[in-house]
């Protein structure tokens, strides 16, 4: 949106639900009546509802479900993450924008953002389902002073943020399912993808790519997804704002980077095992190497899970997929939940 | 180089230093004798000497000083690492050119190599001193099964590598400064400069940049170089095969990473620690953060050092700047190394 376009909209926002006389918008903004109809044409073509009354001006009365920079921008709390937005109506992968920008030098808070991902990528390779407008499918670059070990409990961080932007938003309680995921009636809600570029010494950038499934109906997941997937809308019967709920999550992932700089984990590791619904179960983990079953006895300061067998032994896992294993028959115990 | 030169120059090095026939050249390549003039021209122009008498035929009598991938192949004997080579006459950064070929999925074991770099980089974002034909300037990307926080071992590995090539090519004995560098007379000789790309549970790749001086004339360093740095050259008395440190470093590279995925890295750490110059001494370690003073005692398992100041108090070190300290006059003890 180009600087008058946005100043015309501020103006209007500021004012919403009067009027602004056509003679003060073109003050504000130096130019003609002509011109400010332009823009007002331009703001209506991008989805804003706006009213134009002879004698009154101009009134804006709906704002688009988009995630605009001007929309994210509006009421967003944070001093960094979000105020650089590169916004794309289609993008294949809001990841791997990311890592172009993040490769050509983009700071530190910048975000990516797509109404919609042609090519959405969840962990593992695995694809996300990214359909226009009905998630916050969306990519962070964060630049925080860290070694590439310090790195992993990142993931723990952003899944409290999900969390409790979805409690402050929607008033639903999600839980969160080791390592990254976090899952609404025991279905799939929204998931986390981290990666990152670093020296041996130091980390150069690390995106955090998060997808939440918002306002996608129950039918409209892909037939494979069905069982496992759910939006917020399935669980919570109606439509929420996903610029808030965006706003939200950048407000929290903000505050909780700076309090792990300073803090430390404690306190965000705590908050992360009270949701978590892995701990205290039987599970079996899978990794590329082997299966391992046993109860989730901890997950341990770096987000690494310590689960432990009937003989006793415990084993700690990085990486891997986790089957909640308890109360299934053993024929169902390979299935994710 | 086409597939027709580089199998011309696989002919004319086989039966090197008889002649090859045109004749049996022709039929080999299956072209005319004027294709064949042409190819021999070709080579003649990259620098490869090649005789040419009537009744006689073609004899290879010498070939460049050139690192070109059908140099490095000839009589390289690893099974994947520098096996895929792209070739540089210029390059500003063999680290940059790898990092996009990685992005786009070059495989384990692609090598950059470059004859100048005219951007070369060295840690914490230092510049690296690279003149055409002066030394080594290449990067290895691999994509060995890791996580994130388990790769900081690949710089000594690197270290070892390099200089067990150096001892095999040269027979000089050089020394390992932590955390990688090697010099040679106490001064440096060469830098590696690892990056990876990674998610929070794999390593995407690993590059590998090494930086070895070979045939650098002392004089030829720049003037706030020259109590630092050295090459071979300066240390040996006598120039050396760019092109056979490189295969071997390749094979010691390839050993030593095959190594550590089998056995861990407890041999390597020995080696490693026998030729390492920091332990035992007196050090000042400078980070980002503050600047600490005591005794080396110790790498750890991941090559973290360990330094032990004059209350007993240990300190662990993933990264940062080491001055050796002691022997040096007070004035001089913050000049490394």
């Amino acid at each position: 949106m180009d600087n008058l376009k946005s100043h015309l909209l501020g103006l209007l926002r500021t004012r919403s639900p009067e009027y602004v006389s056509s003679e003060q918008v073109c003050k504000s903004l130096g130019v003609t009546r002509a011109a400010v109809w332009k823009h007002v044409q331009s703001l209506r073509a991008a989805g804003y509802e706006i009213e134009a009354l002879p004698h009154h001006g101009y009134r804006l009365l709906t704002v688009p479900d988009r995630l605009y920079p001007e929309e994210i921008a509006w009421g967003l709390k944070t001093a960094v993450y979000g105020r650089e937005v590169h916004y794309f109506n289609r993008v294949e992968s809001t990841n791997a924008v990311a890592r172009e920008l993040a490769g050509r030098g983009a700071p530190d808070g910048t975000l990516v953002v797509g109404e919609e991902q042609t090519g959405g990528r969840g962990r593992l390779a695995r694809g996300w389902f990214s359909p226009a407008g009905g998630g916050v499918w969306c990519s962070l670059i964060i630049r925080p002073p860290l070694l590439p070990s310090e790195v992993a409990p990142v993931t723990l961080l952003c899944a409290v943020a999900v969390r409790r932007a979805i409690r402050q938003v929607t008033g639903l309680d999600v839980q969160i399912k080791w390592p990254n995921d976090l899952l609404l009636e025991g279905r799939k809600v929204c998931g986390i993808l981290t990666e990152m570029s670093a020296e041996i010494e130091k980390v150069n950038y690390i995106i955090i790519g998060m997808g939440l499934n918002v306002n996608i109906q129950p039918d409209h997941f892909p037939a494979e997804l069905r069982d496992r997937a759910t939006s917020l809308l399935a669980g919570g019967g109606r439509e929420y704002s996903r610029c808030r709920l965006l706003q939200c999550y950048l407000e929290q992932m903000e505050e909780l980077v700076a309090r792990w700089m300073k803090d430390g984990l404690e306190d965000i590791l705590a908050e992360w095992k009270q949701h978590c619904l892995t701990l205290g179960r039987q599970v079996v983990v899978s990794t590329v190497r082997e299966q391992f079953a046993g109860v989730a006895v901890d997950v341990g300061s770096q987000g690494e899970l310590v689960v432990e067998d009937r003989q006793g032994v415990c084993r700690t896992f990085w990486a891997g997929e986790v089957t909640l294993a308890d109360n299934l028959p053993p024929l169902f115990s390979q299935v994710a939940p």
